[in-house]
């Protein structure tokens, strides 16, 4: 039932799309297997993702490189992402009301994940959903996160390209980011740049990429300025994307880096597979069995996971998937 | 040889504890054990946390902080952490040449942990480090990490009181986090109160706290200024703090809410050590059997990670500790 779930989607049926996306928001159990049969149909979206500080005008650029884009006639799929409050699960209502103009466009899908989980699960979710636009046949996957911290470079490491956005009266995030910036950006821009301090923050993202080589693949940081709101500065952002696009096109990847890249991807799978049943089990009576001696101080935390983790048995039924 | 070293630490050899906090940085496969060992003898240390934005000054007043305690003859472990920047693993040399009064005082210890490896990695070295400090007997731990982003909060929540420090210049800061300040903070310092704009981020910290409710303890978060180089408000803010440790002593853990904390701390160690096993065995031969047929595509990533944790004999060969 979900492989014929999948095939659907996968023929272009965006109500089974919008199933899948709501699997990986609840995490349902089937998931591994989802995923494993749509990996061989993605590999060819690509993805762009904006940051920056919150107000610094993200969801109007995404709504206006994605109206660009819709009259360049490529599909968009977008994963709006917030834990700039890994606590409160914010939802992106005003994002959402801002974009319902395409939301009767059949070329264009757009989905908010809350910050539910943790850190490493909303990663992993925005990963899962732009992986089911891919699969979906988008021609770009527009990926939005608030904030410019460790969650949102965890999660902009899946884009293309990222472009990390300020406004005239982000010095103080700037200086809080630093060396991270120039890791994660592929493209800096000032957007609301009409308004005062345009020009210093301008100036410093200048010196920042100055002073810094060039990104380890031999591309340096542009700098654009834009006034999103009034369509200013919007090609350009588009074009400089795309241009960042043949720049990758052109590099090509050893073995060594491919393997490395797979290894990477693989560990952590496992990881986050093994963290969500591992959690199951333990909820599901495992951990039990060693409350009582933990809380008497009969045993500790460091004993009991040297016990699970040396006794093949009880560390496998740690990973059973509880069937 | 190894429990020799944690014994020693345990009778107040300084050398021992300076060894095996080198063994929590360089990941040594005996530190299950080491904490094993330390665990029955930690509990006792009152945790302190400073954070904030880099250029707040959060080391002169951990200095500060460092000399009132030991006027009142306590001593003190300070764990300086840098995350601000995933990448570059930046050193505190700065910090450390300012703390040098405090290195011929037995009484003190001071060690930084850089940002090598992941996010889960550098929270989880603190803890283990702070248990360190805890188990030799260290009165006061003190924890000061830059920036206030995701890594800092898993790291703040092992402290007991959480100090947030600001400057005059950081409302951009206080917008990008919001919701998680209230939630991470115990207590709100705006330092270098002098300078101009401290009104200001004083009666938005003040809005911020008046709009928020008390924190789920019952406990309002203090908005303090300081100027910590000249000694201004340090008395304040340690007073402060042990205000709030007075009103933690007030509260009574339900059976439930010890149960819980007992829970995660077991799934976070499991995860972590899991993961630390998991890649050895990776690197150590087991990606190799996968590599070809990942990369010619006869088989992709989510098929292995459920290949693995499907089969008992090849999961645990993953969690072997190598030996």
């Amino acid at each position: 039932m979900i492989l014929e779930l999948v095939d659907r989607m996968l023929k272009g049926d965006n109500r089974a799309l919008a199933k899948l996306i709501t699997m990986v928001e609840s995490r349902s159990r089937d998931l591994p297997r989802v995923m494993e049969r749509i990996y061989p149909h993605t590999g060819r979206a690509y993805k762009i993702g904006i940051t920056g500080p919150p107000g610094a005008g993200k969801s109007t650029i995404v709504d206006k490189l994605t109206k660009l884009l819709r009259e360049r006639e490529k599909t968009v799929g977008i994963v709006a992402v917030d834990p700039s409050s890994p606590f409160s699960g914010g939802a992106l209502l005003g994002d959402r009301i801002r974009m319902t103009q395409h939301a009767v466009d059949p070329g264009v899908f757009i989905r908010s994940l809350g910050s539910r989980g943790s850190h490493g699960g909303l990663s992993r979710a925005t990963r899962e959903v732009a992986k089911l636009y891919d699969a979906f046949g988008m021609d770009f996957v527009i990926v939005e996160t608030v904030g410019v911290g460790q969650t949102e470079l965890d999660i902009m490491s899946l884009a293309d390209t990222t472009v990390v956005v300020f406004v005239p009266e982000s010095g103080d995030t700037i200086q809080t980011m630093k060396a991270g910036l120039t890791e994660i950006a592929d493209v800096f821009l000032v957007n609301k740049s009409d308004r005062e301090g345009a020009d210093n923050i301008l100036r410093e993202l200048k010196l920042m990429v100055e002073m810094n080589q060039d990104k380890s693949d031999g591309w340096r940081i542009p700098i654009l300025s834009s006034v999103a709101l009034r369509d200013r500065g919007m090609e350009e952002l588009l074009d400089t994307v795309l241009k960042h696009r043949e720049h990758r096109k052109g590099l090509t990847r050893t073995p060594e880096e491919a393997a490395r890249a797979l290894r990477r991807e693989l560990a952590d799978l496992i990881v986050q597979e093994f963290k969500e049943r591992m959690l199951q089990s333990l909820d599901g009576g495992l951990f039990d069995a060693y409350e009582k001696d933990l809380i008497e101080g009969k045993t500790n935390p460091y004993r009991v996971v040297m016990d699970i983790l040396d006794d093949p048995k009880l560390f496998h039924s740690l990973a059973s998937s509880g069937d």
